[in-house]
């Protein structure tokens, strides 16, 4: 979940300034009324050292009832914390009803510090269990739960700790164990990893905040919490009008501008990651209908991986027929490499309408045995498919061991088509990643090799490709008013698609995002990145 | 969670002909309901071998339309089966929405063959979490799961076997894998029992069926799956009246019938469970009012463990004295030994209103030091503990390590009192059988050594000592209006209690059940089995 997290997003003080205090005090409103409807809320924030993690409970606390919560900060277990089990002192901090309890550290601490101390691996596994059990009985109880991840890059912790290590007043703030952190920030980071897929849950889910800019962290914080608390406690867009009073200017303006999409127009080059950029929020135009969006979404899609993607990267004619023939070579032998070892293959392809999925699948199979490979389209749903469970479908079409499987299209439709178009609800499609992460763990535990493909173009790629279908007769039929509906919808297939690479990117199932708006191009990356992942499992071929 | 299944009841052939028919009837009804609702069913058959597991689903399938369920045989993988993950067998058989499915065996066949054939341990893990995943996934698309363990003793197999052996029509039924199942009983019943604790839940839950007797198999297993499809289906008793035409004459009289309990009264001994005795269902005395129970609950009270206690055990004063003193010289000994190995103690004492808990853990605590023990007595919650998740309270009543904490009464309220009184909703009693069980393995992983006691008596034993405390002046206060209206509600306790007995013994925390008319028996059996728990884990102690 790390993975495809942008890490160098920053929000300007204006808006920050302009932003927050609304939230605050729309936070204080909604104490009050959880409160009334007896919820008790648990705020979980984990990160990496030099994140700030209280600072930012600081900033939702700031305009609070003191009666009505409690922050926790949690250390290692003391020596009379140990005489019980572990989770012991953990219960002993549960909010009663109606009360809202922020967690600086948690039972996630003890679990990242066992995994990296390296213990029993049996014993370990056991107690991500108890977490997830410990959420779920609380969850159940009518808890509403929500975990930060607060992500920062290793260079970026390294700037803070040289930032705060020169100041004799923050010095004594970098810890031993920071420090240890800071030179196994990878072995670390692998551990996150793992810990985050076993304990996200629909009913405790994490969220991964980039927090390298802590006004930009803060405020998602916010926003993420109150969208939550809003959506617990039924609250609707109208309701909110009603609610907010003159004091709540700033907040309207705020709701107000989510009708048309915000788009992060980065001020520096986009690509470099390690680089920082300054991010501003700016009105974009609107497509054409407004769209719906949660409070949640502009700044989450400052943070968009797909806003980040460099459409202009073009391959020459020459480039491409030489690397064609040269990757569609080695497929072939790893096609046989596969059947030989017995390893199943499924391939996901899913991007925008005319993104090139069809002909891209083309370049991949080309060279492949045809029978050891089945291309499977998906469109909505029919007969037995559509009486069953959405995953249904998918595993009837699994490939067996030494088959490729390969979907223009997939079960990542729950959480795209399903969810934008309101087939699936809220609550289905947001079960739906851990679904997805589920399935695709049991594939690759029994053996399986995935390599998932988000193929992205601009929506003026998009128009031009789509009047080209209506002008050239033989294309005509790839076009359908569908088409022009979804495109209508372009900033909800957007956030769709954002989250969706944030929360199903595991270390077992990444996404590879593919630029795409030079066919070429994209061509060539998905056959390289294919012959990658398929090397690394089957070991490299050689070409004679 | 099969150690206190009662094995040996039966059901007689008119008592079966008399029921069977109308409840096949109804399940015709409700295959139809179902069908309109679009609820797809699950109903997986596990069980020892001989326990005619397919004979038991022609039962259900009588008298339905053929066209609305599927029996699906499960045998081990096949090749070609082989070839996919696990489950992939199973997911092609999942019911289409509004469908029922009967599994004849099931994916836990294979979860057995794992666990006995001896693979890697976290493998095992894996595929238990794979097959609650697999549940869980079905569940919340709207699936209604039950699963059933057909229980034979291994004496009973062993005779089953002998009988079809001994007919050349029926020997070819009994396989190789059949033998070796019986060889190894005692492993397999590990293994089942560890299965089926990491596979209880609320959302599909085992029900463990006591199988010698064909026909109380068959009508119990009927009931359970009528009671929870009208559940399912919001079907009220007046409901069922309603639609009940004449030929369901007989299943109205047996539902007319439930209005007052039903109590299985042994024909011969009761205690032996070896010795085989025929059951009949007689209408009990009333005791006051009529009790609402559930379809299912007479003939599970047939296999009632408390019906089968003896409550005739009695001590004579020397033997008692002797043996208190005896005992108690041992407590002590041990209590040192929980102070120096460092292991918290938790005993839990669970009964009727005046069993006796309170004079039996006077004895049990008389020689410890008392710094090292805590009695809890668990009234109703109040002040935090009312504003929290109900195992808070017990969360921070936790012993630590090297102490005894002793619950006179416990988290088992949720079961009991909490759920005959209705202050608990059935989805969150249901719920706190897993709950308990999640509990209590959290406490033995942390090396918790865990004993449990039901001190049960009569009602008469009961209303006599009422009496006594009314008339004995020291006692009095011990005897309050609410112990009156209890008492009025014997029945539900009764099937409450034999509910809880049997969903949450564990082999980590298993329950010992009292025979308590006699209090100096009880408190002797009490402190002897307190003793052997303790010496088990502890090491014995020797008396110089």
């Amino acid at each position: 979940m790390l993975e495809r997290c942008i890490t160098d997003v920053k929000l300007s003080k204006e808006e920050y300034t302009q932003l927050a205090p609304g939230l605050q005090a729309r936070l204080f409103d909604l104490e009050q009324m959880l409160l009334e409807a007896r919820i008790p809320t648990i705020f979980v924030f984990e990160g990496w050292a030099g994140t700030a993690k209280a600072r930012t409970i600081a900033t939702l606390t700031r305009r609070l009832d003191p009666r009505g919560f409690r922050v926790h900060s949690i250390t290692p277990p003391r020596t009379y914390e140990q005489q019980y089990p572990w989770l012991y002192r953990f219960w002993l901090k549960i909010p009663s009803y109606g009360q809202m309890s922020f967690f600086d550290r948690s039972w996630y601490r003890e679990l990242l510090a066992a995994y990296t101390t390296g213990g029993s691996r049996d014993e370990w596994r056991t107690h991500c269990e108890d977490a997830v059990i410990f959420e779920r009985q609380l969850a159940d109880d009518g808890a509403l739960i929500l975990k930060f991840w607060l992500h920062i890059t290793k260079k970026q912790q390294a700037r803070r700790f040289a930032k705060l290590l020169a100041d004799p007043l923050n010095a004594w703030r970098v810890t031993e164990e920071d420090l240890w952190q800071h030179r196994h920030y990878k072995k670390v980071y692998l551990a996150v990893e793992e810990m985050l897929s076993r304990t996200d849950t629909a009913f405790a889910p994490w969220h991964i905040i980039p927090a390298a800019d802590k006004r930009y962290a803060r405020l998602t914080v916010l926003q993420i919490i109150v969208g939550a608390l809003e959506s617990r406690l039924g609250i609707t867009a109208s309701d909110r009008e009603a609610s907010l009073d003159d004091s709540g200017l700033a907040l309207r303006r705020y709701y107000l501008d989510l009708r048309t999409p915000v788009v992060a127009t980065p001020r520096a080059a986009p690509v470099d990651a390690g680089n920082s950029s300054t991010m501003t929020l700016q009105q974009a135009e609107p497509i054409t209908t407004p769209v719906v969006v949660t409070p949640v979404a502009p700044l989450l899609r400052a943070a968009s991986p797909l806003q980040r993607v460099d459409l202009s990267l073009r391959l020459d004619d020459d480039t491409y027929h030489r690397e064609l023939k040269r990757l569609q070579a080695r497929m072939y032998l790893l096609g046989l490499q596969v059947y030989h070892q017995k390893r199943p293959v499924v391939f996901v392809f899913e991007g925008w309408d005319a993104a090139g999925k069809g002909g891209a699948i083309q370049r991949l199979t080309a060279e492949l045995d045809p029978r050891a490979y089945t291309v499977h389209a998906i469109a909505a749903p029919a007969g037995d498919d559509k009486a069953r469970h959405y995953l249904y479908r998918f595993w009837r079409r699994l490939p067996p061991r030494g088959q490729f499987a390969i979907f223009d299209r997939s079960w990542y439709g729950r959480v795209l088509v399903e969810r934008v178009e309101g087939f699936a609800r809220p609550d289905e499609w947001r079960r739906a990643y851990a679904e997805i992460n589920q399935f695709e763990r049991q594939l690759v535990d029994f053996g399986a090799i995935i390599a998932k493909f988000w193929l992205h173009i601009s929506p003026e790629e998009q128009l031009r490709r789509f009047e080209e279908r209506q002008h050239v007769p033989y294309k005509a039929w790839k076009l359908t008013d569908e088409d022009w509906r979804n495109r209508e919808k372009w900033p909800a297939y957007l956030e769709a698609a954002d989250e969706m690479l944030l929360r199903t990117s595991t270390p077992y199932a990444p996404w590879t995002i593919v630029e795409a708006e030079d066919k070429k191009y994209a061509r060539i990356k998905i056959l390289r990145t294919a012959v990658e992942v398929l090397e690394a499992e089957l070991g490299p071929v050689k070409l004679d």
